[in-house]
């Protein structure tokens, strides 16, 4: 693709670099973008310098906040003897969506994954370590994905904080509501089964 | 989706406000643009502020170029007696890519399309047509897409450039080189048996 100008090349380049934008939809996205006027061009770059120049992430958890603490861990009316471990802040706006959680979270930022080189090390472990050996935690829940790296990561979280003996818990896995029980792959029937429960009413 | 920081909701907003991204996929690419050092950051905002600010538009022809004369423009050795009708820059990108012309451009910057409010008036056809008013030109070929928008446009420029007596050609249509025949639309299969052409070797 023979791009007619560097400037027009340099935003194609910038665009690609995005995960999952090719350089044919950045080409197109950055076409879409000289059609805007210099304002709207102004205030589209001035939103990413702001992005990382002044967000702050939570001092007690990672979230991702405008001050030194985010509204979770602000927010004296919310449980902060229970701990809820998510690999990421897309996590905690997925829980926070439910409405059903009124604990705390601890943001970890990735999971352990020796395939894509993150070790332990280059996670947010050590200071939620420091937080449960204070011994003021009830209850930590692991809420990370059901993979191979989230199970791996489990492993690693709980081997690091039963001495302190909290109660660690784990989202449950089962057949996803509102799918069709043929459709679920076995493993996750196999398990749903295994960890059947009693049946309640409502 | 509740964003814990409003610099992150207004990336999201910028993101979103491109063609074809929504709100999760922006909010994945601006979590992935938290992620650089400050100086990416900031040369990813420089870029779009370049790009509205330093790129010029080919006085000839309309295309885009750094200087006040595209690439094609500028050189001599192209055929500046016959003139290719494209609806945008990627078009003189694709011809471009295929070398096999030799010719200059007029990009119109879009097609006729009552639907879309874009009138004749809108785009790029008053310097063309004081162009091909020099009689200087021998030829002019209409490559925009075969579509309903691209016939009329098509249609509203022979009307207005007919009195000047150009030559006027428009791009062949047919089965794709390469495509299977059996899965041809009919309208396409019906126009290149009409227009069938003497078999030649090679």
């Amino acid at each position: 693709m023979n791009i007619p100008s560097k400037y027009l090349e340099n935003a194609v380049d910038q665009l690609a670099s995005l995960p999952g934008i090719g350089r044919r939809t950045s080409l197109r996205l950055a076409l879409h973008l000289l059609k805007k006027t210099e304002t709207e061009i102004d205030d589209f770059s001035k939103a990413f310098v702001d992005l990382k120049h002044k967000i702050k992430f939570c001092g007690n958890c990672g979230n991702i906040s405008d001050d030194e603490l985010c509204f979770v861990c602000l927010n004296v009316n919310r449980d902060h003897k229970t701990i809820c471990v998510v690999e990421d802040v897309r996590d905690v706006m997925a829980i926070e969506s439910t409405g059903s959680y009124k604990g705390i979270y601890h943001v970890l930022g990735g999971l352990i994954s020796p395939m894509d080189g993150m070790g332990p090390q280059d996670l947010n472990i050590e200071s939620l370590i420091e937080k449960v050996s204070k011994g003021l935690t009830n209850e930590i829940i692991f809420a990370l994905s059901p993979t191979m790296e989230g199970d791996t990561t489990n492993f690693y979280l709980f081997k690091k904080l039963q001495s302190y003996s909290p109660y660690i818990t784990a989202l449950s896995r089962g057949v996803a509501v509102g799918s069709e029980l043929q459709y679920a792959d076995e493993l996750t029937l196999s398990r749903s089964i295994q960890q059947r429960q009693e049946f309640k009413m409502g």
